[in-house]
């Protein structure tokens, strides 16, 4: 049986909710969990959300948490029995296949580059991200993990995203745009007019410069891009999705035809919010260390929770950083 | 009375389009334009569209016409006689006060800067765009004049963003915003981290970083970042309001109940998707070089055109590139 670590202390709603979604996951599926958190705490909240399945779990104290407000430097150096730490320690030692976490993004990522270190032959693990589109998922990657990128970065990214393409989402030859601001070849910035060259002259299945209007339209499966712009691309596709019902409050109630009309949509105006909001998708992916990583967003609920360990469990299923590990001896880059 | 050098050949729907948007404009305002484009096909469309207004007018021929397809070295060293060359060389000899254009935004940059040159003092004009948010309008710039940036340019582009939010929002003392990844002081790219240190040595009114998806809260009044990251964040929120139809009709037209809402609140949807849509806000602003350059939307329609000869209009009147000039003298920055 698959075992995953989970960070039971991570997110704005832990530890209760996170152990909601443990006990709905446990409820359908045939996985191990690791309860990593401190032990009091974790316990009472297993009581409060009526949990059964103690045949699948085991907890492990961790009495330090990391919080959103804790630097890089109290979470690397410090915090040493951190639920973040511990539960990497379990994939490090191979006593879990996995980890979710739902907690500081920036820890989860710095403290897994460090206990679990970088596939051999990856200069930089990168965050994938899921998103829906108009036809079905792409994958986003870096949002996140490296805010300044050498376009040899660029290319590495897209070699995991296409096994990750390929694996998690079961496309065939995966497409790949790179993420820039002019269709044409001489568009872009240094970083993206060297990844270009670098793409064009791979065996991947690479469509050229791509456009932000135009990512959510599915027009390519995978963008490529550097940490800091899919950071900001994807934070303000979520902005304009969480303002949705701001803006409408505030566009349309001023006539009662439209008042109406809001209160009939109401239930579709929420499954729209869902459908373009990306922390509903099963987490970020930490691609390119020894190990699975998975990220959930701070505000996930029962249902994100267990998602996020779905995604694990898949990723843990697929041996989807194993097949990295192979596939980036394959490659021959220069830089 | 001011004179506005329009360039009649850009845009979507150029001709007829943009003089029903010179019409409309000089229906309400006093002002003198000069219509740059192919003569014959610029008396057509006046036939056309019923022009009135013949004593505010004067046809200067430009046999030349610059399409979206256009690259970089055809607008630049070719193309001697094309309306955006023509319409720029107006504003350079005096005749006209300023020029705006809906055509090929970077034909409009390039021969902008090489053609009216930068300020005295100002290492790169940047392009500022106006922006809806939840609590009035905000800047945010550069949006792809500058695809490579250095931490003195973004200075430089809070101090011309401050001068035109004074003079053209009315706003005292406008607020600052680095667009980053993170909120506290060390997070962001090598450009961001320096770019923070010099902002925050500065007499501006900077406020610290700001992530993607707060941009239309209008927690500041003002948004520097680089002209790659800012181009990606703008097209990025355009494309969700760009398909905030289709999203609807995807997502909604299932239920009964849905349909009926969606079927009253049509005409809303209509007023949200133009108050997300940052075209419909007079255009994009070239700031940093000697005259007034405005650009509208490729798919600018009468009143797109109308708002954005207003907003050149604006931009003459209140001198707010004579301004820039001053105040650039005034700020010491190293570098």
């Amino acid at each position: 049986m698959k075992s995953i670590a989970l960070d039971v202390m991570g997110g704005d709603y832990a530890p209760c909710e996170v152990l909601k979604g443990a006990k709905s996951t446990l409820d359908d599926e045939d996985i191990k969990l690791y309860l990593v958190g401190q032990e009091k705490e974790v316990k009472d909240c297993l009581d409060k959300v009526g949990f059964k399945h103690y045949d699948k779990i085991e907890i492990v104290d961790a009495p330090e948490v990391v919080t959103m407000k804790d630097t890089i430097i109290s979470y690397l150096r410090g915090k040493k029995k951190s639920s973040i730490k511990i539960a990497l320690e379990l994939v490090k030692n191979g006593e879990a296949d996995g980890m979710f976490s739902a907690g500081n993004t920036g820890a989860v990522m710095v403290n897994a580059k460090f206990i679990l270190e970088p596939l051999e032959g990856i200069k930089r693990p990168a965050l994938a991200v899921i998103f829906p589109t108009q036809k079905g998922e792409s994958v986003i990657l870096d949002v996140g993990a490296n805010a300044d990128c050498k376009p040899e970065h660029l290319f590495q990214f897209a070699v995991m995203a296409t096994i990750f393409s390929e694996e998690i989402l079961g496309k065939k030859n995966p497409s790949i745009g790179l993420m820039s601001i002019g269709e044409e070849t001489l568009k872009g910035n240094k970083l993206t007019k060297e990844a270009f060259k670098l793409l064009s002259n791979s065996k991947l299945n690479f469509k050229g410069n791509i456009e932000g209007h135009v990512i959510h339209q599915g027009i390519v499966d995978i963008i490529v891009t550097d940490g800091f712009t899919g950071n900001v691309a994807l934070k303000v596709a979520e902005g304009m999705a969480e303002n949705l019902y701001g803006h409408f409050k505030n566009t349309l109630t001023r006539n009662i035809l439209h008042k109406l009309g809001l209160l009939l949509l109401w239930s579709g105006l929420r499954k729209l919010k869902k459908k373009l909001d990306y922390s509903e998708y099963g987490g970020a992916i930490l691609l390119g260390v020894k190990g699975v990583v998975v990220i959930g967003h701070g505000r996930s609920r029962v249902k994100a929770i267990k998602n996020g360990l779905l995604t694990t469990k898949k990723m843990i299923e697929k041996e989807v950083y194993q097949k990295i590990s192979e596939r980036i001896k394959e490659v021959n880059i220069g830089g």
